[in-house]
């Protein structure tokens, strides 16, 4: 059972009120059906897909339309009832669960394509399409989603776009910043804001979408999401390459850069604490073993044998100048699509071959990448026996470092040998202490680290003028003040 | 002579205070010798490119710091003294100029470049640099900007963010939107806000500097940009062609997006009075004639063998299909650099060929691309006459349709039987009334068409919180209440 939020950190509920019977029955004549208050049933959506926060909400509603969410929420605000915006719970810093009683209001059932244009690529749908499903859509009509993560199988659109997601096509395709073009947004008093537009270019005033972007879920819910799409990839060819040390990874992904160029679409490295655990807990097997580091490189093109010959001139370069040590690659053929899948098994699945080991505590740090593995290593040694594991791994090209730390169960004393000391790191070198994973309730204390206070002012600003009573997705994002 | 923007459009001054000698001894003490108080030198500040609009301004200042811009601003803050923030002036829809008599505030001498990182391809600079001498430098260390317009000469990189221009390059590397990673703003209050981060990802709290990008100088005023730039390509071939429908313009595109997939970096369309108007005003010589349109296509890649058989194949196909029915190609070679330059400037100087037209009806538009050219059928069979010439030109390739109509001089009437008439044909086709020029002073009374008035009132809101003596940039992007 894991421990209670507000429990495990002695926090005080915010004076929302409490939920009464008329409550539930203008909800259950609003949406019959939808209106989820079974202890049992809410269990799963009280604690987040890590096991480290848990909330204790009576009750889930589940719209399907957006007027339905502007009902709900323009309720809510008046009778000053919380609420907490939930897609596919598959965030990683608390934000998707509720802390205390919070109402959560599920997109789960909104789950429409609205539109595809084939000419433009454009895609509108509601926020709660799984990205998985979405992607399998586009990909029968020669598109793909510019947005890919381990978490797929679960997440919501509507979730990526609210936490800001990045992932494993960012290299390549760019942030949702760029390629979400529209967005429907319900405020907290309930009315809907219609940004939808599917235009590439659009300079009519102030790009409202992006406040929403990446805000998860703190100034309105996102209720549809228009998104551009790119061109399903005609080849793509996978190499898992072997380094024997970070310097190297960090000279093969310069040289990879300048001879893979436009058909690059992603850089992982990964270092041998991770493929331990990812063969020790999952079953997976390496290919290509003995080396402290892995890469995992990816490139997507239009003309597989331009695209083969490229990847093996670098492949040659790599080799031949000790760059590279050992390696196994995969051209996209059929018969191949499994050994494909596998080696991105091998990089994507590291997140649970993680819970497999015990208590995870988890950072996600942008740093200068010639500084990126720096870290680790001085985590390692600070820690010494107190950890079980200190693994890092994440998306090279983009200057991320996933770094965890696993233990057999959550102690405090850990947690302040690596806080705010992964913090002050990462200041120092002028990183972000959340690069893709958001702030939501674990990280909220620590944005200072990477705003100055200006900064954290105006956003609260923008939060009490977007939602004064401060019921949207509370005890989040901006520190309590 | 240039009528007064107030005059011609009946405008009443808003209760700003009045310049005095005592302000301006401030300002000169402040920043010596950088005091433009000269009405023979400030003409040229006063009036656009275009020689559309003109104001009145009796004072430009020029900081080349940071702090001083916070300083002026301070001091106008409490003065209730009005500013124009400008940068290289190029702008097409009158927000780079004052209205009245409005103090300039020039980015000129805030040119320098603060640091730029070779393994991320990050610049961070001022905001006064102009976009081609930054191009120039970077490609010494082989990179780009990420952005190319025909205003490149004289335009100013905070101009481009604070506009979110877009232009040539967009199709290929996205929008600034994806690509600037941070900005230091200063608001209308003086204080400075710095969020210059130079990291490719950072989701810690919302992403305050989206609101500053396209805000064309409402907001605040950007004083520096970090930006990521892309590799420079190793190769670019060039190919303009002749196609005898706007059909086969757009089945030409769909079949070079897939045969020229990722290294497609232009595709710009012209009709042939475009080029009637680049070879009469400009004496330039387009190597293709004979056909109702023209297309000129750009490709950037990293393997110049493999990007000129890409281009081959997909020419030959077109040619065999009957798609294109006259062509000129230009592969990267230093022989042939001339010829490159030569075919780019039929279609970069086709605002220039405009100017000497005569008066200039300038429309940016987005619009589904397969409904791009009716508009201009349209608007040509309902003018007749009484427009001199009715020209369609643009990005194809991001749905973007320059629509320019030029007549001997301005005219109300002519005006009258243009506008509402474009703004409502765009609207009924979910268009955007202003795709990347703005709305400056010229297109803010018509955001009506683009955008819900939730979302106007809500801009508003941000407006009267981040500037509530609505002393920056008055009179522009928000039609008055």
């Amino acid at each position: 059972q894991v421990a209670l939020t507000s429990e495990r950190y002695g926090l005080r509920r915010l004076p929302f009120s409490q939920l009464t019977h008329s409550d539930l029955a203008f909800f259950e004549r609003l949406m019959p059906g939808r209106v989820v208050t079974d202890p049992e049933e809410l269990k799963l959506f009280n604690v987040d897909w890590l096991k480290s926060v848990r909330g204790c909400s009576k009750l889930m509603l589940k719209p399907q339309t957006t007027a339905e969410v502007s009902q709900v929420l323009r309720y809510c605000y008046e009778r000053n009832l919380a609420v907490n915006p939930q897609g596919g719970n598959t965030g990683l810093v608390g934000g998707s669960v509720p802390v205390f009683d919070e109402i959560i209001l599920s997109t789960a059932l909104m789950n429409r394509i609205i539109s595809f244009d084939k000419v433009s690529g454009i895609l509108v749908c509601q926020a709660g399409c799984i990205l998985e499903k979405l992607n399998e859509y586009l990909e029968q009509q020669g598109f793909i989603v510019p947005l890919d993560l381990g978490a797929k199988g679960s997440c919501h659109i509507g979730g990526n776009v609210a936490t800001n997601a990045g992932g494993l096509r960012l290299l390549r395709y760019g942030s949702l910043r760029g390629t979400v073009l529209g967005l429907e947004v319900v405020l907290a008093d309930g009315s809907a804001l219609d940004c939808l537009a599917s235009l590439r270019k659009d300079n009519t005033g102030y790009d409202l979408k992006q406040l929403f972007i990446g805000s998860e879920g703190t100034l309105g819910v996102i209720t549809a999401v228009s998104i551009l799409c790119p061109q399903k990839p005609k080849a793509v060819n996978l190499a898992f390459l072997g380094c024997q040390s970070f310097a190297k990874v960090l000279e093969t992904f310069t040289t990879c850069r300048a001879m893979l160029g436009e058909i690059l679409s992603a850089y992982e490295f990964m270092d041998e604490k991770c493929m331990e655990l990812v063969e020790r807990h999952l079953n997976l097997s390496n290919p290509v073993t003995g080396s402290p580091f892995y890469v995992l490189i990816e490139t997507s093109g239009s003309n597989s044998t331009h695209d083969e010959e490229k990847l093996n001139n670098f492949l040659e370069k790599s080799m031949a100048s000790g760059l590279v040590t050992d390696g196994t690659v995969a051209t996209d053929d059929k018969k191949i699509k499994a050994c494909n899948l596998m080696l991105w098994s091998l990089r994507e699945r590291i997140t649970e071959a993680l819970t497999h080991d015990g208590y995870v505590y988890k950072y996600d740090l942008s740093l200068p990448v010639a500084k990126l593995y720096e870290l680790v290593t001085d985590m390692r040694a600070r820690l010494g026996q107190s950890a079980k594991n200190v693994v890092g791994y994440g998306h090279l090209g983009d200057g991320n470092l996933h770094l965890n730390i696993t233990a057999e169960s959550y102690s405090h004393s850990l947690l302040d040998a690596i806080e705010p000391f992964v913090y002050e790191w990462t200041a120092r070198h002028s990183g972000s202490i959340s690069a893709e994973h958001g702030l939501g309730f674990k990280k909220k204390q620590f944005i200072q680290y990477s705003k100055p206070s200006e900064a954290i002012l105006l956003m609260q600003r923008f939060k009490a003028m977007l939602d004064p009573k401060g019921i949207l997705n509370p005890y989040k994002v901006l520190p309590s003040s």
